[in-house]
């Protein structure tokens, strides 16, 4: 599996905000769950699934960032152009 | 606000598959915080935040198909056309 | 094939609009080509593509509307419920 | 305006497949104008104008690939990090 033997190298800050920023989502993914199961209207569910999907989209870009800023940089810098298939393969995967 | 006087009509097996996908997702979106704090590989990370969205995809594809063939028809065919404006809203949200 | 006995119909209002916008998107399409053959710097070149697709995503939206606002309303209403399934894989090919 | 002084630096084989798949999708978009105008039914247009978009999903996915491999691989290499910025802008539209 990609990424076996290595692990990121996020600042704590950077850390501390991804982690709150799912712990906000696990939440909201727990509420849609509820509404569901109270029988609220399909409509205000459907865009409650699609504030989630935004807020799933902000924190993949803020990662994906994170990423390019530290790890993608030092290994190109290193010469490690490997790092491009990689990155290539995992936006490939994000856009559309 | 849209949908306050009413609630959705799903059928006890629709509402079970629903709940179950979204308390799925939730374990996902928790297991992802958990990545995240322990330093995964950032690539492994997005991977995983993408997998989520297309769980979320199906989930709004499968409650839009509900409200669509039940709601929607029924206010329709009841001469509610108000409907079909909620509808578009909806759709304009979810649809890029 | 799906739609083969049957058409559209669109206002001339709505048919006039629709095709202006596609003339547009025709012409960006073509200016985007242009662009590669004179090297231009790819930020630029994608950013260009980018701002075609969502003219793209406009046009689609306001058929799908159109779309649903004249056929889809007048066969439910006509008991025609096969054009429920049809929108569903329509939707489920534009819906991410 | 970003890139004004800069020149995109594909191989003649890039630059001729990526104006090749321009100029077909061209060709695709001036056939959905056409359909329009001839009322074909709204269902067959809308799947026609999703095969368009997801035919410049595949190209601006390429162009990002000869982009990160050619400049934005030299210019890190180079120590010159503003490319990164001018990189997460372009993937920050791209991305949803």
């Amino acid at each position: 599996m990609a990424g076996t033997n290595r692990v990121a190298h996020h600042t704590d800050e950077t850390r501390k905000a991804l982690v709150n920023r799912l712990r906000r989502i696990e939440g909201q993914v727990r509420g849609i769950a509820r509404m569901v199961e109270e029988d609220v209207y399909c409509d205000d569910v459907l865009n409650q699934i699609t504030s989630v999907e935004a807020a799933l989209n902000g924190t993949r870009k803020q990662l994906l960032e994170a990423h390019i800023r530290s790890c993608v940089v030092e290994q190109i810098q290193d010469g490690k152009l490997g790092v491009v298939d990689e990155l290539m393969k995992t936006i490939g995967r994000m856009v559309p």
